[in-house]
């Protein structure tokens, strides 16, 4: 972390700034006199500065992190990608690609169970459903709830697809037994309390990147689910708001090459939200799969035109069997180049 | 609601989509055959039809909405404004300008009583203090909690002061008994089920807008509360994530006169955590009170320099009392015009 | 076109408004008359009408655009692609990847020869280099201007490649007389003048999307050459401006197949711009190949560290030569699919 | 400027790149060796020094800078405010309020000579009319052009109120003649060959800020204008562009004061633009005068409804008297204070 610090400081007052930095924290402190102003660099663990407090101080003019605010979702203190592997053996990271379909939410065990076998079928590993769904408005659809969850493990049952679904609320953990993989909805990205309660749970966490946060907010928000000890996360691109209106969304494809980098942990990209569009589907899931994600998560209905949520985003069994195959030759590819 | 249909639809397809709509909601249909295409147009109560499910119907090419999708929070159906008042005789709305103000958190005793004690005598009518703290890092300081709940009680006890602060999640409510105001931020803005337990409390709520969310959303999840029962709703503006750096968020001053004219519930502005900066608070707290805004969000702190966070937006005591007295002068200058 | 009208409008002022319309504009108008308001639909050629003249109109509540605002460019009046192509043979659009390569900015003699004759080799078929730059500070190195121009004759007459480079005013056209390709910059979407006069001009040219342009946008500026005469636009997105700051601008790589829905002309895409960062631009490149895209325009320096711009988002031509190998392979999976 | 070096780079390679520095410009360069990292600090005039030429070079790891890049808008060698003064004797900046009013676009002599006539009455200062109008559209009007100037001309001579109006063309200068302020548009923000053009002219410059420029890049552009030698350049904030679709763009209040903080520069606010809807307009000058503004400039037109262009966004002579007498009284309360 380096500090540049006003112009014109006494000794003293610079003096009694860093003795505070080492006193509270556990960093050694180095300083460079500049002829107009000085330049403080603090070496050791400095995840635990908070930014805004030294740039609070009286004497402080600019803070400027060199390492990021980020520990253990950091690929510098974990260089291998980590692979989240559920005991029926599927896997997301480390080299393949997960498919994880579904209908945007779980409306009768006809349909989440002929959707199940269909995308099973076609390749997907993991059946998505949404039993608690978040809305917009207070009076549309709010999800079957409870009882979505139960059909959701009818279909398990039947077909063997581990389960990825929403959870809404603290309250609801009860209820997610049964669930493989807890999905933590682009609105909660920062619902620190529901993040803290996940990093005490034992199954992979499935992170969407909120509306307008950033990629180091997104791993700040992993970290927290991390810290609790719970280190199975997925990240999740989904799309941001731009002023842009073609899109529901705007899919910042730049993010999964970043962070990956940054990062070890898998991330999947979901052009089903991304876009808003049922055709766009098919070639933002190619594109997603070329520049390297992890797995792709993608609504499938059954009958879009009667779906309760998000029909004008959901695409067809046989769209998903003829986008499954696509994508699959497009990622072999990239993979061999 | 006005709905285009694709070009070329059969008489048969339009009439059987028509069917369906008046079974499903109870509504009356027109319809206007052009050469190419055919509107239908919606009257009746279309806040219960969902946009995106009417979108996915396979004849439907576009869906324009002339009503607005909330109804409890709506002007068109409540024109008077909503004022809030507390038991201690302290408003909101209605033609006055209330004052919040208080440090960014609880931190001790000893500070939150001197500054609630300093921010009433400068004018302030309610003492804000965070107890729980949305901090981006999990290594930041997360705020006293319980602890600090209690502080803020001691103050108001003290002042006299109603207390506004922060909810987190739905298992802390039980805490916030002697709370006057329970406030909704920024981040848990779509934090639906939140706002649906909360529509069940007799408290009035203090609901920020999200990082990047529009006023109508902002009005949506004013709607969730209220579809609850609880319609002392309070709205707050505290500035958009944009591309500016220069500041922490933008403030969208023009928010408070829309949200005006499309709502019947009060308005504050938080000029602190829209700009980040404490120099700053001074002239957008003014603009503020000049296009119209119920009240203001302020964070005070007694020593910002040692404030455990937020200190670079933080003003002091005597900063505020300045402000304060200008305010108050400009209020009552638009006010006379 | 639909118009809503404001409720309880007096037949008067709506018959009256209706002949306004038939008056100004070649339209039929038909009338709709619900319960609580009336809706205007316009048949006939639309694209001359304002939109922001009818919403001024005191009658009007709401206007709705159901026909695009542009012809020329718009793929319903057009439906076959444009292909453009260039009297040596190259061509863009119509099933091939065009790689156009080559510096920022042209700096000797030397350097674009050598950059010309590396990139050729790797497969690409138009040399890209800038002598007039666009740069935020005056004190910044602004090209080599007229010289720069004169260099780039050189090296296409020594490698055949064709030239596309920028212009930045109107009065510097007669320099471009040996130039292939004219490049709009970003900052210069909208420089309506620039665009007119190269509606009359006889050579193809890239119109970069602007930094906060919506791809409705970025059609009309292409209508706007195209309403001159000049048919041979390309269209080129190179990453808008967010609030994420992690890349210097946001691809969104969803606009790619948008834009080839909308409209027939080609669509090239910049990753070098979109990332400002050298290692993304692979991955990038091959996600744009993967999209759909029917070309790439990537920054090529043979010694990117001394590059007099836009180093850090220069790739060596080796790493080129390695791009070139993989998007084509790429590109030809995703077209056998 | 401060430059953090990467890790683990020899003595020798550290060297080699502070001679280079040195070597290349009129700086000092002080060393900073941590344990892990070298960090070096530029003293002297680093405004002419490229970031992303420092940011390219291989043992870089990040550039900051301290100062700000732009020298001649800049309060710190410039402290006390900058007045534009015209022959006639009026201003713009140094503690009055300019009012800056007239029509969208010039549409007859009898429309502009009205509307001065009446802007005048009212306390407007400046008239301000298009005669070159920036659309969209390319079939949209484009204003009466060189005729419209005309217009302006006489409607100067009859109120003698200076004009203010927009170039769009190097090559429209001759015409700019009679002109008093010469505005560059939102979109032409960046169109460098125009402000340096207009650097060497001797009229003041309105320059309005982009559709998504940051407050430093509105500055650079300002320098731009200053470096030719032409140092009166007013700058004017219009709302930036964001998602919110409430308003066509979203006012960024906060600019005035920071701008005002940054440069010596006098700053106006166009409400007109900013909001897009008449009724907006006057709470949001109110604003902005409360805020600090050193003037205001608005559409108005005697009859919105028949406006060739921007109907929507203005208000009549009327509505802009009540509004000038409002802010006026808000002006001389904030000033009072």
């Amino acid at each position: 972390m380096i500090i540049v610090l006003k112009p014109n400081q006494s000794q003293e007052r610079v003096d009694g700034f860093v003795q505070k930095l080492t006193a509270a924290y556990d960093v050694k402190v180095n300083t460079w006199v500049g002829a107009h102003s000085t330049v403080l660099g603090l070496i050791g663990d400095t995840t635990v500065i908070d930014d805004e407090y030294i740039a609070a101080q009286e004497v402080v003019e600019a803070v400027r992190r060199v390492q990021e605010p980020y520990k253990k979702a950091n690929r510098k203190f974990h260089p291998e990608d980590t692979v989240i592997t559920l005991p029926g053996g599927q896997t997301i990271g480390g080299g393949s690609l997960a498919l994880i379909a579904g209908p945007c939410s779980v409306e009768s065990e006809e349909q989440i169970c002929a959707v199940a076998e269909q995308v099973k079928a076609s390749g997907a590993a993991f059946l998505r459903g949404g039993a608690f769904k978040p809305r917009t408005s207070p009076y549309a659809f709010q999800g079957m709830k409870a009882e979505g969850l139960e059909l959701l493990s009818k279909a398990k049952k039947q077909t063997g697809l581990p389960i990825v679904t929403e959870i809404m609320s603290i309250e609801h953990l009860p209820l997610f037994e049964n669930v493989d993989i807890i999905q933590v909805g682009a609105r909660n990205m920062q619902n620190f309390e529901l993040l803290k309660r996940l990093g005490h749970t034992d199954k992979p966490i499935l992170l969407k990147r909120g509306l307008a946060n950033t990629v180091e907010e997104l791993l700040m928000s992993a970290e927290y689910i991390m810290a609790g000890g719970n280190e199975q996360v997925i990240l999740c691109e989904r799309g941001i708001r731009t002023y842009e209106t073609m899109t529901r969304n705007t899919l910042d494809i730049s993010a999964v090459p970043v962070i990956k980098r940054l990062s070890h942990l898998p991330v999947v990209v979901d052009p089903s939200h991304a876009s808003g569009i049922s055709w766009l589907i098919e070639p933002l899931a190619i594109s997603a799969a070329a520049v390297g994600a992890d797995g792709l998560i993608i609504e499938v209905h059954n009958d879009p035109s009667h779906a309760l949520c998000d029909g004008a985003q959901s695409i067809t069994p046989d769209q998903f069997d003829r986008l499954a195959q696509k994508v699959r030759r497009v990622w072999d590819t990239v993979q061999s180049l």
